[in-house]
């Protein structure tokens, strides 16, 4: 029995795959794992108690279960749901869309996967185009959607140090060259790995950029605004024309039910519903069903505004002060926490690679993800992609302490290991 | 602002997105529509009241909504799930299956997407291999899956008439032939769209045609057993190494919970556990969660059985002879409903194609699909594609008797029109 090229590709092993195997096998394992390498949103208590209610209230109300769960939503999603999103974003975020605009999808991945599809790849002309990242490291989930072909060209960023501990990357305009193979311009914010949060006026310099090259500006919001809208620094969102917009209910805290959003011009928008219905026929109706009354009356928002971002906020801070506990006088600078779940560690001049001190986490137990893995389309060495990791900060808060105290331990060793082989 | 050639595609408007927003449109609309058209599953009571139970059940149990909800499951799909379903394939159904054989997607389209682009398409020698369709007509989903590259080769059936008003389709096995560029042999069974179900021997002999040439044998059971089960004549179900059988929670009556379950030997599960990671990141949580203790105390076989199979085979009875009625002389024969949730009528020598009569069937309020629609990889032309259309028989029975009023005028209607005209 043979595969094909996309099955020997599928076979030879992904990066995103066995990042999500690892959280699985530790979430089921019998050892007790710390678990800092996945996405899983944090359990915040105030947070599942609304989601519990809304599930309440929706098995209470006639036959809206039985609706949700017995008739597929159509390829765009859920009519109700669509509008009252439309609504939330002209009247509470001063965006200017209409139903045709929205489109649901089977979560962030699912939108990526056909948005990428639709601006690289083969073009009828016989070119080929690829998406631009204008700032890597970026998320490593993007990495495989190519299936194998190469999709992206990437651009190192500038560095700016911030006291002993701290530095920031920014898009290097200097660098950044849009040629005219590039089918679309694609950037998350906050960043994932980094925690980074583009500036309004990074963004708008991107989106200036895209419209002087007729190509449209992607905006993975999954972190941010206007829901779950983890962002620390006092940033703007919008939405026009030549933007996609890509939002998600699982940093709300649904990973589980699968729900992305884009927001795009309306021919787009149709595409990804034709891409929804060849690809998975309709996206699943519990998320949407689940959160329409909050977006209705937009409770969402005082959500996110009130208690995620501020929980997260809180974590972070707390997460910094363990690292700079465990690894005392040893080479570690944090990304400015700006957003997102994560902590972005750069160990300069690190002896070992990401990916070996990885796995020696692992053995230790302790999940992080290597940083070497997130700069998809950038061709050049450069060292620092194998001297930095993501580590989340989510889950159980006693747990991440263990584990960044073992990381300390860990990045002593690999120092020190380095150190006495050179005496 | 241009587009991929897959975006293009997309653009180009396909069968099954045709389908699904007519059927949303026709759910969401302000006109009375008959829906006659989509796949939908009925609304039985018994059934109902069981997802709603099993649905208070889960949230009364500790915090199993909240982990259901708040965390990813694993890109193979849950492993409690997975581990119950394992071992009731074994002890109910006598196969001989490891956990290891299970993957959980987002519904059977997704599962479809997957599979068909494993075994087709372009291949590392550089030959390119399709899919043989052993009996066409097949399921209209499956068309658009290449994206605009033929994936399929199908045959014409043979066709045996029963009576005046029945005839049923058969493999012609004197016809089919397998070629060297055959990556893999899929068929529905029972065959969405006519309710053919494969005999037993008919599936062997598909079975040692795939053994014989070292491809898979890919089963969509999408209607069929173990569960939902919808199948009226006494068959056996099976699995081997070679065999790769598709199931799905939504003929069950869960379709908006978007669930599908593949079973096929290891090498198969985790490129499709790729295959979801990289398309998106995981399958959703709510399916598996739901029916996992029907699973385990095997409830879920005596619900197809016992009320599921009983309810469309009746329901199945009294459309039929609505529709001996409705059409009075003129010609129409249905195939054999031996299950699934459809009728295929058959109206010979139908003086329009079977497109044309949907659209003035869609005048009328009545959606069903047309026939032509159904022959993806059929090259040759057949008058037989024209002449047939897919009716469900799934939905409220007031409304159903009332469309299948309608057909019978516009069937009347077409071979009038056509009779007066060489009059």
């Amino acid at each position: 029995m043979q595969f094909s090229r996309f099955g020997e590709f599928l076979n030879s092993g992904s990066g995103i795959l066995t990042l999500m195997e690892d959280i699985d096998q530790a979430l089921c394992g019998s050892t007790q794992m710390h678990l800092l390498g996945g996405g899983n949103p944090a359990r915040i208590p105030q947070v599942q108690k609304v989601f519990r209610e809304a599930m309440t209230a929706l098995m209470a109300q006639d036959d809206r279960f039985e609706r949700l769960a017995g008739d597929y939503d159509g390829p765009q999603g859920d009519t109700r749901f669509i509008h009252n999103l439309a609504h939330l974003l002209n009247t509470h975020c001063g965006w200017n869309v209409t139903p045709a605009n929205i489109v649901v999808t089977n979560g962030s991945q699912s939108s990526f996967f056909a948005l990428f599809h639709l601006f690289a790849g083969d073009w009828a002309s016989g070119d080929a185009r690829r998406i631009l990242l204008p700032l890597a490291p970026e998320y490593i989930g993007y990495a495989d959607v190519g299936l194998g072909q190469q999709l992206f060209r990437a651009f190192r960023p500038a560095i700016t140090l911030h006291g002993d501990r701290e530095f920031k990357y920014h898009v290097d305009f200097d660098r950044l060259t849009v040629t005219p193979d590039i089918g679309a311009i694609a950037v998350s914010r906050p960043t994932n790995p980094t925690g980074n949060v583009l500036t309004d006026s990074e963004v708008a310099h991107l989106r200036q950029l895209a419209v002087e090259n007729d190509i449209p500006l992607i905006l993975d919001s999954a972190y941010g605004g206007p829901f779950p809208n983890i962002v620390f620094p006092e940033v703007t969102t919008f939405w026009d024309e030549n933007t996609i917009t890509c939002l998600s209910l699982s940093k709300l805290g649904l990973p589980g039910l699968r729900t992305g959003i884009i927001v795009a011009k309306e021919k787009i928008a149709k595409a990804i519903a034709a891409a929804n219905a060849i690809l998975s026929l309709a996206p699943g109706s519990v998320g949407p069903a689940l959160i329409t009354d909050m977006i209705s009356d937009a409770s969402i928002l005082s959500l996110s505004n009130d208690v995620i971002r501020p929980y997260y906020r809180e974590r972070a801070k707390q997460a910094v002060s363990w690292i700079e506990a465990a690894v005392g006088d040893y080479p570690c600078r944090i990304h400015t926490p700006e957003g997102a779940i994560f902590l972005w560690l750069w160990f300069e001049g690190l002896p070992i690679t990401s990916e070996e001190l990885y796995q020696r986490l692992k053995q230790r137990g302790v999940l992080v993800i290597a940083g070497e893995h997130f700069f998809p389309g950038l061709g050049e060495t450069w060292d620092h992609r194998q001297e930095c990791i993501r580590i989340s900060y989510a889950q159980d808060p006693a747990s991440v302490e263990t584990g960044i105290g073992i990381i300390g331990e860990e990045i002593a060793r690999a120092f020190d290991g380095a150190n006495s082989k050179c005496a």
